[in-house]
């Protein structure tokens, strides 16, 4: 039912497959959405302990794009579990289930030519493979906010850790839950060493210096 | 964990919330993603039976906002079933679920900025009635993409219709399962009076019309 891509937005035709259409509009592809951005599409996948900082350091980066005129949306618990995912739990299914959601909604604003930046703990290994097994190579960037275990429980902003290690939370990431770290991840950010501006500034140089997003 | 909007993007600091921020750099909100897209996002929602053109419609808006320079992005079929919503079937509380959870994506593109489209045949009220919920007023433009079955079963493009009159396919909307078409939808478009680019050139129209994106 899709259109040909129509010779207007600046492509050749090499790609026409269907032949039953009624209206040669073209259709739209991801590179025609990239082309209008000024960018590629791409997920920036935030891992981490609870606290080490992934929400600060996506808003940041959402923010400096947003500066430089680019197209960013972050993906985080505010946005995903009050909705998408407001029907899972955190039983291990539930877990690889919210992963994957939010792995195919990445990958839904990457092809829309968006930088999809999602700040989630995600502390399995084989659930965040999973998504970059989904998305395209290259669209997938990997990203391990490190932070000594010590620090995130001393800032215990939303006072997990506290709940945590009295029991009242279960299955707690880093306390009675593992956090699995990526063995190579194509980035690590390391909080406890430098301001949050900065960090901000490492997705973004690392942005540029990918071709994701032009330099300034 | 969010940052204060920052003066740098154009607006008051009324809003400020926390007093808890480390790093004064603003909050990238919605509205500062619509100024820098020039439009307000918002979600249209194609309904109606298999083969009454809301692909054609969606794929057809999605261009010619594209060729104006707007945002959009198409969520239908193609990108959900074989994604998201892999592991749902057909069963009611399956046809449910596909919606929420399509609406609950079309709700973070609109929030985002995107003119998200979406092109399902959500055959049931209170379904699409639910996702208008979680939308702001305004924000959820249904449209009854209007097609005498007797025509949609003559396209049969897929073939659908012979093999639901086979009997091989069950509850198959408009053979074995209801329509039930929304009772005063933002729009209707009447596909088989008209050609395709008439009916993409109705949504642009009617979001024009809003002020959701320019006129040209």
């Amino acid at each position: 039912m899709r259109f040909l891509r129509s010779p207007a937005v600046g492509e050749d035709l090499a790609e026409q497959k269907a032949t039953n259409i009624t209206w040669h509009a073209g259709q739209v592809e991801r590179r025609d959405r990239e082309l209008l951005f000024g960018q590629r599409g791409v997920t920036v996948w935030l891992t981490g302990l609870s606290g080490s900082g992934k929400s600060t350091i996506a808003v940041g980066a959402e923010k400096v794009l947003l500066d430089r005129g680019r197209h960013a949306y972050v993906l985080d618990g505010d946005n995903i579990r009050h909705g998408l995912n407001k029907n899972l739990g955190f039983s291990p299914a539930d877990r690889t289930e919210n992963i994957r959601r939010i792995g195919e909604v990445a990958k839904l604003l990457t092809d829309g030519g968006m930088v999809a930046v999602t700040a989630f703990i995600s502390p399995y290994r084989a659930d965040r493979d999973q998504v970059r097994a989904i998305l395209q190579p290259g669209d997938f960037i990997e990203v391990l906010v490190d932070c000594p275990l010590e620090v995130c429980e001393q800032r215990d902003v939303k006072g997990l850790y506290q709940k945590a290690r009295a029991g009242q939370i279960p299955e707690f990431t880093g306390i009675s839950a593992p956090y699995e770290p990526p063995l190579s991840p194509e980035l690590t950010i390391r909080t406890h060493t430098q301001p949050a501006e900065e960090s901000a500034q490492q997705v973004l140089s690392h942005l540029e210096a990918r071709g994701i997003v032009p330099r300034a």
